[in-house]
């Protein structure tokens, strides 16, 4: 029978034992923390796809040996501000970590910075990365190329990944921040995943069936995995979400020296292999175009009108990172959600790596 | 009667002609070439909306003193990759040429740079800027603010512009750049008049009506002007393309110093105003990143990947820029067309001017 109750942890014990499960398959405890920091911000922000929900695709892939864990992440090529990064196959998270804070450090020198890095695996959420921009003062942005899933106009396979775009703004210190977090198609297969659990039907433009007609069921859709890209159709712009990830693979892909295109069909799905995904880092040091006091004061007054009703029967409009924002801070009150299924493969998982007690000390920390 | 007949002039004289307008209208003459440089480049790629057709507009707004001819542009904050421009309210082609140059400039000696500018106006076509960087053997990215005509995801009223974004990255000299030129809305104004000019419908998913309601009637939706931002409704993506577009608003008006959402009014539209439109550039120098060689050879077979048939059945898949580029080669066969009514307003426009000369040596490019 189904384990249908959902455990409620906390963010510290969850991160405790990402960690212990990752140091166990040879990860570098400084690596494991990085990994795990990224994945208890997606569950906090809600974005369970890429936080602990993630930890047995990684396990698997770490034990497969389709990742390295002891990864030597290398510059190897550098200029005052810009650089390329070899992941050398780590974990993504890692290697994403080190050449956003590369980003960050020279742009904070230089005024603005780019960091192009190939050989790195799935990053999980974008958000994380550019995000850490925000208490130096930065812009960030992030991205990544994926494996194959989306579908170009006119195409009859998938040749693009959902390709995720990241850009993180600071704003005052009592105002959420600008945090947008986006795939360039229309949705994600983790949606699509989501909605076959659930056994709704999905919206029409979201994908194709394998004979490239629109599809509502999530399973065929799944089977199919033929997402479109952001616009859905050509007559309301399509070519524009498909034009954003082929300029993202790009950047990710064929500026950093990694793979790209159909080449990533390793990452995810039916043949493993090694993923050869790269990523692309941009930081903007704000008090380079001006001083730091009035860009604060003018995004405030941005948002602020933004999100103003005009009378009290006005729906309140959302600017995007607020929900992600809202949701962690509930979170840290109540803990994150733990759904009796994922329970039982992280229990598996703990068990099968003689982590029994790593497991119990997470159960421990249920509210 | 309407004027039907549409005449085909050579690039050069029509560059000419543009030109001796704006001089006339006291635009020195090294910054009406520029102006000139970006309508003839817009109208060979078959973007009319940015190419002559948009000469009378510029043309008033510098007559009723709403654009500063004679504009000083300044460089008012400055560090190695990064700078902020102050475009004195000048003609927007000519800060933007200055600030994309300013970016080109600095990214060839660090690497990456990116320049954000305020007080200019509209700037015409989003690709022009962004090609800038291909024949130096950088990629190039350009953004721009707008009036308000951009509805929010639940919102009421119109808080944000068309936003565009455009990316260009070379490719080998016999293969089309990639250049991605896309507004972050489903559609712009421009498509709009030209479905009211067709008497077509317009499809769902464009705009709404001025009680917020969908509409396939062009005059409905220019009369509104409540377009939606790139994927029409919030289940098949609509945060994120008002999340660019918002994005976009904070780079270009917000880090600027320049105008942002709704204080852009005056940009366009019923009561006009000086348009306080920003900008912001960013170049990549791709040599900074590894040997240009590799490149080169690399985006090349990620394009000609991409465009293969699988068989011969299938549709052949184009790239961003592709379609622009072959209207190019044709246009400059065959000359740039110019409908019956344009070339009314024009032939009244230089008479006004007593400039019927100019008129005459465009006539006379006929082909």
């Amino acid at each position: 029978m189904a384990n249908e109750e959902i455990l409620y942890v906390r963010p510290g014990r969850l991160h405790y034992f990402v960690r212990e499960i990752l140091k166990r398959l040879r990860v570098p405890a400084q690596d494991a923390t990085k990994v795990s920091d990224m994945m208890v911000a997606a569950d906090l922000a809600g974005v369970e796809s890429q936080g602990v929900a993630r930890l047995p695709f990684h396990a698997e892939r770490l034990s497969s040996g389709l990742v390295n864990p002891v990864a030597n992440i290398k510059t190897v090529h550098q200029s005052s501000s810009a650089a390329t990064v070899d992941g050398d196959n780590g974990l993504g998270p890692v290697v994403a970590s080190f050449a956003m804070d590369l980003a960050l450090t020279k742009a904070k020198r230089e005024g603005t910075a780019a960091v192009a890095v190939r050989r790195s695996n799935d990053f999980g959420m974008a958000g994380y990365y550019a995000r850490r921009s925000l208490e130096r003062q930065m812009i960030g942005i992030a991205m990544s190329n994926a494996s194959p899933t989306v579908l170009p106009p006119g195409g009859t396979r998938s040749m693009l990944g959902t390709n995720p775009l990241a850009i993180a703004i600071p704003a005052s210190e009592n105002v959420s921040p600008f945090v947008l977090d986006m795939s360039t198609s229309v949705t994600t297969k983790a949606k699509l995943e989501e909605a076959e659990k659930s056994k709704s039907s999905i919206p029409e433009g979201w994908a194709l069936d394998s004979t490239n007609h629109p599809t509502t069921d999530p399973a065929t859709a799944l089977e199919a995995l033929r997402l479109l890209p952001l616009g859905s159709q050509l007559e309301t712009g399509s070519y524009k979400g498909y034009g954003l990830a082929l300029a993202i693979d790009i950047l990710c892909g064929v500026l950093s020296g990694g793979g790209f295109g159909l080449e990533l069909a390793g990452a995810e799905g039916g043949k493993p292999g090694v993923a050869r995904i790269g990523h692309f880092f941009l930081a903007l040091r704000i008090r380079a175009f001006g001083p730091y006091v009035n860009f604060r004061n003018r995004i405030d007054e941005l948002l602020t009108k933004l999100t103003r009703k005009t009378n009290s029967d006005a729906p309140r409009i959302f600017y995007p990172g607020e929900p992600e924002f809202e949701m962690e801070q509930l979170r840290r009150a109540h803990g994150i959600p733990i759904p009796g299924d994922l329970s039982t493969r992280l229990e598996g998982m703990a068990n099968g790596l003689d982590l029994a007690d790593a497991w119990e000390h997470l159960l421990e920390s249920r509210k």
